[in-house]
């Protein structure tokens, strides 16, 4: 395995595959063998020779990498890659990726919210539907042999009708919103600017977008501005029978306000897909049946990986051909 | 309370509270003040007289029936009321009514699927998403405390793109398929007969249209041609990936094969609000991780009720001033 850069032909545009020991590409061997066919792909981890000096020893061929998952591209990493051109992410959230240091570097970033975008939207859906109508719980009530002795379940909310504030109104707001519609529910956002193709009210802020609305799902980027958007004064303003939908990224909430507030009844419900301090969940809402937690997997399906991959081939080639990207970050 | 029926107005028209005596209206007793302003209600377990005698008193009175959720009625209990005209059914399904001794005295039957059929379509939606996505599964998971154990949870099934089949394309099935558009599934569909209306291509067969698509969706009423219409060989030609989602009657599918067919894994998973002896649940259903069940709460919303008094009320006045009722019943 050890020489297995090598053996490349040398011909192959060089990629580095930037990886945490612990991940991989997602599990499709045939993905990374078509991967392999195209591009000359250097993996650290993947050589016996010590992390730095493998690096070193490449750094001047490196014009793309491809990051796997979460694996952070800081400024101090960026120095070490000085003719480095692109970085075609593999998630949806950059937050792992230090923008500004790209930026003033001229470094253009991809992402991959345009290919999980419908099933992050299609778990935005699930999980307000979910919370709503109790059916985790719901589920827990017939499991656990209950039926039959308390006889009736109690009523959950109707969706439609529910007035619903999208906060960050992208490529997965979008989804989300023209789902919600087919269910009759009324929609508002807030995102960094009003867009002009899209009908639904704009709100400046998140605060007045909840006082507004009774559900806020949150699909926006995580970046310093976005950091705990959603505090103890939001969750207020939305009320207490509103319901948190986070299909983002953890700390877009406050969770130690929000875990306060669940508990305390001051908000109705919870719908979480990301959490501040994953794989660990508050234990205070493992009890809780108005919340509904799944372990970060909006984008699990067969279908969004093979649409990622997709898009990774789609950007590298058409990087090292020069023809124009798909799913540039807009980096202002 | 003995004498109530006797102290309301006399001019107000006479209507029968059908019900078993363990179950009554919603729970919303504004609905029943409102209703008693409007009709004298004649409640035969809310009498000291006993059951027969009371119905005989009043028998030649009694033209319109409102029976409370399943309250069976038989062509023995229609043969008691003999100048019976309408019933007013509170529920979507109709198979605790005789409906051809119903046609055969020319009584004319309403039924609720109108009120119901947005809750129960989101119903049938949510669960199809449960199952796909194993929702309520990866909330077991989190719970449980296992994802920092196991890191990852296995992948689901995208939604978008599945090939749905409705089966009774009525109001809910209607509903049904417009979620599901807004998702991106594929709908086809089979009912007693091809509907102008309706652009999705319709199968004759439920067989048929099991080996066409991937989901079938149960949204039918219960009668001597649906019972079990949903059998092995349904299943079999739905194949090892198929969906099962039942918000109808539990007995539109032969439970036990159904069952069977869950454990070795001759169809994917099923979600269930509905079952053949509720509220009991198979035991072998309470293990497996491709069922989402829920306790046959589809229409377990208080805006659900809202609407079934709105449609009750609506229909009695309408039958009682002779104008056009809603929700008639085809009782062909």
């Amino acid at each position: 395995m050890a020489a297995k850069d090598t053996q490349q032909p040398k011909e192959l545009p060089t990629v580095l595959l930037h990886r945490l020991p612990s991940m991989n590409l997602p599990p499709n061997p045939s993905f990374r063998d078509h991967l392999r066919s195209l591009f000359h792909l250097l993996d650290p981890h993947d050589s016996s020779e010590p992390y730095d000096s493998f690096l070193s020893r490449h750094a001047h061929s490196i014009r793309a990498i491809l990051p796997v998952g979460p694996a952070p591209i800081s400024s101090e990493f960026l120095q070490r890659l000085p003719v480095l051109e692109l970085v075609v992410a593999t998630s949806a959230g950059l937050d792992h990726i230090d923008l500004p240091a790209c930026r003033s570097r001229g470094i253009v970033v991809t992402n991959a919210s345009f290919a999980f975008a419908e099933d992050v939207a299609d778990c935005a859906v699930g999980l307000l539907f979910d919370v709503l109508r109790r059916i985790s719980a719901a589920d827990r009530f017939v499991r656990g042999r209950l039926w039959p002795v308390k006889k009736e379940y109690p009523l959950g909310f109707k969706l439609g009708g529910k007035r619903v504030g999208i906060v960050g109104m992208g490529s997965i707001g979008c989804e989300v919103a023209k789902r919600l519609s087919a269910f009759g529910c009324t929609i508002a956002y807030t995102s960094r600017k009003k867009k002009q193709s899209v009908p639904f009210p704009f709100y400046t802020n998140v605060g007045d977008l909840a006082a507004n609305t009774g559900v806020l799902i949150l699909c926006c980027s995580l970046t310093e501005e976005t950091y705990h958007i959603v505090n103890r004064d939001v969750m207020i303003a939305l009320g207490k029978e509103g319901v948190i939908i986070n299909v983002g990224r953890g700390s877009l909430v406050d969770e130690k306000e929000l875990v306060q507030c669940l508990v305390q009844g001051e908000i109705g419900g919870a719908g979480l897909d990301v959490y501040e301090n994953e794989p660990n969940v508050p234990k205070e809402l493992l009890g809780l049946d108005n919340v509904v937690l799944s372990p970060h997997c909006a984008v699990m399906t067969p279908e969004s990986f093979e649409a990622l991959f997709e898009l990774i081939v789609g950007n590298l080639k058409a990087f090292f051909s020069n023809e124009p990207l798909k799913s540039v970050v807009s980096n202002e």
